[in-house]
């Protein structure tokens, strides 16, 4: 596997309305689109900074996955997204390196892209998304 | 404050030599540079990935932060440094934004930056950073 570069980090929020003015006010950063994700039952907001997006989610469920992490933690940093060409090739050499995966076929993320997670009893408990266009 | 990128995404991990194996031989990366922060009572490895760098910690001592973080936590995404151009005017805009800080004047950080956090309690419980050259 060969990232190119941080494709997203993922952040969890109670609330994006309490969320947005941070980035926007304190960090200068502009939110350029809110998104609802049904399948992962969140609504997100993106900003970009360099060639990194923040991806802040709040849950619109709170039996979703994001729901039960701020639930538990109050909220933070969710998840870590690498770019990647190719997502089922990228899966698959993670599994070959010993990797235990969450998915073993992409899926569809927000932005319209193609995801697959790994495990994170395999990736030092920093949850790991890959993330490309294929 | 107007950052220019990603400069680094903190993880700590109970172990650097546990740890790098995932990112050398899953992801692909390559750790660059370890180095201590007797300071901050942290072993580091650095790793980059486009125009970000992923920093590793272990703590050198129970009582020092990334130790009680890995105690309470088990580990992972710590915190999350934005590059500015100039750290002291960057922590007086958060300030002035409304932002408790941790730094009100900049210290020494890794690979010689200074560096700034601004307080968790401002940020939406993420640890944010501000780092740069002056």
């Amino acid at each position: 596997m060969k990232p190119t570069h941080i494709e997203h980090i993922g952040i969890a929020v109670k609330s994006l309305e309490e969320a947005i003015p941070f980035y926007e006010k304190v960090l200068g950063l502009e939110c350029y689109a809110i998104e609802e994700v049904v399948d992962q039952k969140v609504k997100t907001a993106f900003f970009k900074v360099g060639d990194v997006k923040i991806e802040l989610l709040e849950s619109t469920d709170p039996e979703g996955p994001i729901g039960k992490f701020v639930e538990k933690t109050g909220g933070g940093m969710h998840h870590l997204a690498f770019a990647v060409e190719d997502v089922q090739e990228a899966l698959n050499d993670a599994a070959e390196a010993g990797c235990q995966l969450i998915d073993k076929t992409p899926r569809g993320g927000a932005e319209g892209l193609k995801i697959g997670f790994l495990h994170p009893k395999s990736t030092q408990r920093v949850l790991t998304e890959l993330c490309g266009n294929k």
